[in-house]
């Protein structure tokens, strides 16, 4: 399926230092317009070129595929490249070349892109030193391509929008999901306990005894939210003060349900497609406080220090053993089966990973 | 109809200062048992008492009927007294005699209650004196009986949940209600610009008019959310940082649609008796915040001086002609009439107001 679209050259720059490195020829998956990523994804050999003096040519290692990518190709997510475009968001690499500016990366370090949408589906990224984020070399690829947007969103929403102490309880709905899991892990890392709401589904007894393995502190069904006593789900531990929602409708109806008086529900995602619904009195006589969180606009909003911290911290906690989800590595070459896998079209799968 | 219960001594504390000034026989509006306010409230004879040496017995002057009130002799309200007990929370007074230890009040002084729920529907009531704050006696009784309930909530949403600068803008709904008026009013003494969502209905144009007279800077049709141009509304206005929720369903839906993005909208209350309603984006993509607001928490939670100040505040925004409101002024002996039109039976009416 290689295709060499006219317009392909728009998105490989080409200026003339004579002297510069050249990078390696690249192959990436490329849209030319917006649709759906198995109609408009198609896998492209694109020529190589001198570097800016800044820039640094990253031969890929990993590079996971996620809702945000297909939400950026189908051109239904607010911040996204104007095709033609190479996808992908997340990943990692190895430095191959450097340009004769860059100061803090050498040939053969570990690197992620500190921000999201730099185009990772590819075997070489082209960027400026600074859009990349130094990793050790140590840690399973598996990770450290997908470190930057499900952990960092876990991590920012048990940091930014409550004052938590240990002992403190967090409620969240979707726990099995890769966030759900991180939030697990990273919340029983600082000592909190956690109320966590699966959908009740054939195999959720395993899929809660994993939960309660990863650190969470209750594992309850949404189903038990239907029958009258459901507010004994939380038995003696203190209310949540923070909720988390992923998925809308009833299931966010539980986790407001759960919520401690003038408790905050963050919400940053929406599986069921279903609304948010609350009744006015929650917001006047029980003070419910509702936000929602999108890393996207955080990382804009901060200094690239920051996400660099964040990053190390989270690498940390993989390297001890205290962070871990599962994901399935797949072959590039294997692109085709790894898109149709992410998109749900072979059931229930852990998160592709692509390797290159 | 006057009535002596049996129970009614339990609200009269008697202690024994045998040299305390005595208060005078009281009539007051009680509720045995919580239910209709129609079927519960009588109108009784209350003996006088003698005066503890911290407690001012004030005669009343003037108390609105508020829908909290109602909500209270209901039962349905989260904050309440338990019956018997004498109804109605907000008012104006007149210092009549005052305990042996009274340091701030004087007889003669005018007094409304610094907290809800005093039991205002009585001609005079006995609290100790930190339950009431001095007010001038040159302005009319009909705003010092209600400025501590709906002006000091609209003054209260516009401090608390917003940065604003003048020329900032407020969306709000209901803005016909007593609140409403106030917001527009408290918001242009503060240079704010205030978006005023109306139910359309007849007569709505002459409703529009005295909104722009008391400061709008535009009164908009809930209709007009129906057809698709509705963004078009805030034409070159800016957008609003703050929105203002007394309705829920689709009135609340109109408020959020013109929110800035990152914007906060402030649920105070629920006329349509349906809930809000938001998409998932909108949180995540928007960063719309929702919170809610009640003031008798507000007050439980801030010193009685920052009561006293607001209260001030307001009062000489009055003074100064720039808060306006329509109220009803009716005798307590026509209680019976007056909660008739409190409770919507004589169809639209102003807020009623006892006198006494």
């Amino acid at each position: 399926m290689v295709w060499r679209g006219k317009n392909v050259t728009r998105i490989v720059r080409t200026r003339g230092f004579s002297s510069a490195p050249f990078s390696p020829p690249a192959r990436a998956a490329v849209y030319e317009r917006h649709g759906s990523p198995d109609e408009v994804l198609k896998i492209v050999d694109v020529p190589g070129r001198a570097l800016d003096r800044r820039e640094v040519c990253v031969k890929m290692l990993a590079a996971p595929i996620n809702p945000s990518d297909i939400n950026r190709i189908e051109g239904v997510y607010p911040m996204r490249p104007t095709p033609p475009a190479i996808a992908g968001g997340e990943g990692v690499g190895k430095v191959e070349l450097v340009g004769s500016d860059v100061e803090n990366l050498r040939v053969g370090d570990w690197v992620i892109p500190t921000y999201s949408g730099v185009g990772t589906w590819s075997t070489h990224v082209l960027k400026e030193e600074t859009s990349w984020c130094k990793v050790p070399d140590d840690v399973p690829i598996e990770y450290l391509a997908t470190i930057s947007v499900n952990p960092c969103t876990a991590f920012r929403m048990l940091e930014d929008f409550s004052a938590l102490e240990p002992g403190d309880v967090v409620v969240q709905n979707g726990a099995t999901s890769m966030v759900g899991q991180c939030v697990i892990q990273i919340a029983h890392a600082k000592g909190l306990q956690t109320i966590n709401i699966v959908r009740d589904r054939p195999g959720i007894e395993e899929a809660k005894e994993k939960l309660m393995n990863l650190g969470a502190t209750e594992v309850v069904l949404d189903s038990q939210f239907d029958s009258p006593g459901s507010k004994d789900i939380l038995a003696n531990r203190g209310t949540p003060k923070l909720g988390l929602n992923c998925i809308g409708g009833a299931s966010a109806g539980a986790v407001l349900k759960l919520l401690a008086p003038s408790g905050t529900m963050v919400t940053y995602g929406g599986m069921s497609k279903k609304p948010v619904i609350v009744s006015t009195t929650a917001f006047i006589f029980k003070d419910i406080r509702l936000r929602g969180f999108w890393l996207q606009k955080w990382i804009q909003e901060h200094k690239r220090e920051e996400m660099v911290a964040m990053a190390s911290s989270l690498i940390e906690l993989v390297q001890a053993g205290r962070l871990k989800y599962v994901t399935e590595k797949i072959g590039f070459e294997d692109f085709e089966r790894a898109l149709r896998k992410a998109l749900g079209k072979e059931g229930s799968v852990p998160k592709q990973v692509l390797v290159f």
